[in-house]
């Protein structure tokens, strides 16, 4: 009954990468290097700088990695155990806890809730949040009807109703049974309101539902504007913006105090905030690291706010900067953390959200589950993960400081050679941006075009893949900046070859040669 | 620096777990059976009917998908290569259309856009139609502008303004450039209304941040109700129900019709709904298959009111209820399908979101995307476990059927012996559900404390694993009800065994004897 099926999974997004000559179909990877067949039959080798957006700190079919695979399928590990006992898991979560607590400094443990990919652990990091919120909302109403019921009995012991200003914040109102239910009902609305997100410009925190209005890009998130709760966004380039976006978005609810044979109207503040949210680099946003003075005001603000920060070190973490984690580097220690991409090694889909134990919600593990995560394939990779960057004294993290020194040595070659072309190179350890001076105002043409359209960085990407053989995009919502995540293996022969590749483009761009960069 | 750690992954619902017996650490799966290690070092078996909440119709290890994990890993297959051509994932697609396209009856192709859970697809599911209902208001309001500037062209020749019953609707207004006015004035608020979602009564669509809206069980949804937008729950045993739910979302904005020397107010239905979910077997709501009756109603309220039904096909889908899609037994065809749990296999995590053509918006494609989702190793297997059910004619549909029907059996036997006990025996196919009569009124003990806080069911359990070495679970939004979803391959045997574990659950249940009960 078929008839013939035109090309159906992503057929329009396609058609855009063959335009460019991107939609090469790989068909084996190895470290570094993914491979595709040409036209003859040959193998043909690509140098992927790519590195699955941030998911191969070991590069592609790490034998180690591999080879553990193979031994939990040949064992039978159970990858569908839901509701059982998961000692796996739990060893997962105490590496972490034992990495978090050294490269912070701190010893109090981060209780593990289990995703699949960082998309879902950011979804869950919302929940735990707004139902924390939710318990600080319900906290500080409880304290209110209790100062309600002590005004009454001061009241019926002859203290004094407040006077006319409270009269003209309330309305009028007769007697203290009057005045509790102006009170009342002034809150009631208050209360109703939904909660918000902090997040800081350039932020990308997934595209699912409620967490994409997390990610800045106009383009991912305004489509979907009504299906979720609505973020601020945070300048990251203004001191003092932090605690400026918070007091925009302060709500305050009315309290009697009662004392000193008086009754008195003061001012709550509501919890509205439910968290604020940052990558300590920020990554789809055009490797963008955060600085320490802003880190230092997230975590001033939140303090203050009472609501948690959510580090999201899903690009980030997983030893890409050369710690662990990437806010070690800078004090950006998260209440909430979010790790995924490499912490799957390149082969399995696994995602953790850490919450520190002072903020976290035992009673999250009844309302939130998920029939693939938590499970054994994932928590074992997970922790061979950990133990590879741990082993021999944390050799890994020295190799990608070293390794990412020499990208940032190769990339600022490129640069210094061409400041007309290039504007800054910018990152830490293995991940790193360099970004392309705009275009958007070339001579007419197809550079110029794709600039405009926001392509600029694919265009780029297809000159390289098919003159250079090398694998670059660039970040997501930033197109003119290119990104460059590597493993911590990656040879200085692939980086000699990215110099050559960059310094082409280079020139191309400069003679805003169109035929030879649309191929 | 690290203390010693508690308990960090879920350890409160280990708790729990541990009270019941049911916090085993397994060890191995294979088939329908999962293994632990007791004291002595010896491995102990467990008939599992739980079957990865339905993620295992070809039981657990099946050797033909771990024989094509290890040779897809041995062969280096790429598992990160974004943005390329994905032959793989096309061919997975096609696969589906294929099935659907015969089970149907039907022609038209399906767009799939890939995930990596239920729970992803489900958000996916929602962002496209919020992209594809901002079309329909996209539309609506270019032709009332239309109509507007129509209405001033006909007013300048002459027409006549509508009279005092728009005067009444709209407020006064003076000449056409008032009523034109008047009538975006009125428009613009409702305009900015955010989109509703209906959904049945007894829903299950899994519990990420917006989805979980449209997840029935209050206790799943009240927390986060403050984080997305929300859905209309519809009765499924009302006839007529959907309409009435329709109409009573119903909005509407003014728009100007000219014509015949004159121009009227006239009223149009604003794209409200954005789509109505629907599950072919209530799966989590407690394993209620939904008749063809409510089927047709469904697909008559959205044809009429244009937007799309989304069937979740996530558990009963993939040949769980004996045609690989359960939705064709009852013709209720999506215009979105969604697909995960076994179509993993067991092994990988994947899911697709399947959009009819006539509704697919390509531009998502540009706005959405996801690091893990469209992987080699995922479609791989999913193409696998399609061809594993299509094999020989479908034999393996023709075998659902019959151990289902052999399930099926088996619980009734279980219900007519013990009519004072059980309620009733539901579902199609390897999804079969066994409703105990509700022990909430039960004299006071152990047993009516579990009925009372919706853990009835994990009681049960903890009896029928310890006792009978079986795995069973309740739904998670029904607790009354035990979920049997075991593989095609589950034996006479096991069934034998399920009989008198749950003969001796009755017993105890009958002489409410607690102690026997939570061991």
């Amino acid at each position: 009954m078929t008839t013939e099926l035109p090309e159906l999974a992503e057929a329009h997004l396609g058609g855009l990468l063959d335009q460019l000559g991107l939609a090469v179909p790989y068909s084996r990877a190895s470290g570094d290097t993914l491979y595709f067949t040409d036209d003859t039959g040959a193998e043909v080798a690509v140098d992927d700088f790519v590195g699955g957006y941030g998911s191969l700190i070991f590069g592609h079919h790490h034998p180690a990695l591999t080879g553990l695979l193979h031994d939990l399928v040949d064992r039978q590990v159970p990858v569908h155990a839901q509701f059982s006992r998961h000692p796996y898991a739990n060893d997962l979560a105490a590496a972490l806890n034992r990495v978090l607590h050294r490269e912070f400094g701190i010893e109090e443990p981060f209780r593990a809730i289990f995703a699949n990919t960082g998309a879902e652990a950011a979804e869950c990091a919302l929940k735990h949040a707004e139902m924390e919120r939710g318990r600080r909302v319900a906290a500080l109403t409880a304290e209110i009807d209790e100062h309600l019921d002590a005004a009454r009995t001061a009241a019926a012991a002859g203290a004094a109703l407040p006077g006319g200003t409270a009269t003209a914040r309330l309305g009028a109102f007769t007697g203290v049974d009057g005045l509790i239910a102006a009170v009342r009902q002034h809150n009631v609305a208050q209360l109703a309101r939904g909660p918000v997100f902090l997040t800081l410009e350039n932020s990308f925190h997934g595209k699912l539902a409620a967490s994409v209005q997390l990610t800045h890009n106009p383009a991912y998130r305004l489509p979907f504007r009504t299906l979720a709760a609505p973020a601020r966004f945070v300048p990251v380039d203004r001191p003092g913006a932090v605690a400026k976006a918070v007091e925009a978005e302060r709500v305050t609810v009315f309290d009697l105090e009662s004392g000193d044979g008086a009754i008195r109207l003061v001012e709550r503040d509501l919890p509205v905030i439910a968290a604020l949210f940052a990558e300590p680099v920020q990554g789809e946003g055009g490797i963008r690291p955060l600085g320490a003075d802003l880190a230092a005001e997230l975590r001033q603000a939140a303090e203050a706010g009472g609501f948690p920060v959510v580090v999201d070190e899903i690009q980030t973490g997983v030893g890409r900067t050369g710690t662990f984690f990437a806010g070690a580097q800078t004090g950006l220690l998260g209440d909430y953390v979010l790790l995924a991409k490499s912490i799957g090694g390149g082969l399995v889909k696994n995602a953790v959200l850490l919450v520190r134990d002072s903020r976290y919600q035992p009673e999250f593990e009844l309302v939130h589950s998920s029939t693939f995560a938590k499970d054994a394939l994932s928590c074992h990779i997970g922790l061979a993960v950990v133990d590879l960057l741990e082993a021999d004294g944390g050799q890994a993290y020295r190799t990608v400081r070293e390794r990412g020194d020499a990208l940032r040595a190769a990339l600022d070659a490129v640069a210094g050679a061409n400041p007309d072309v290039v504007a800054e190179v910018r990152g830490h350890g293995l991940m790193q941006g360099l970004e392309f001076r705009d275009r958007s105002d070339a001579p007419a043409g197809v550079v110029r075009d794709f600039a405009r359209n926001g392509l600029f960085g694919y265009l780029i990407a297809g000159r390289l893949l098919r003159a250079h053989r090398i694998r670059v995009f660039p970040t997501a919502s930033a197109p003119h900046t290119l990104r460059f995540q590597p493993s911590l293996a990656v040879t200085d022969e692939a980086l000699a070859r990215l110099v050559t590749g960059l310094t082409d483009v280079c020139a191309l761009l400069r003679a805003n040669d169109a035929a030879l960069l649309t191929g």
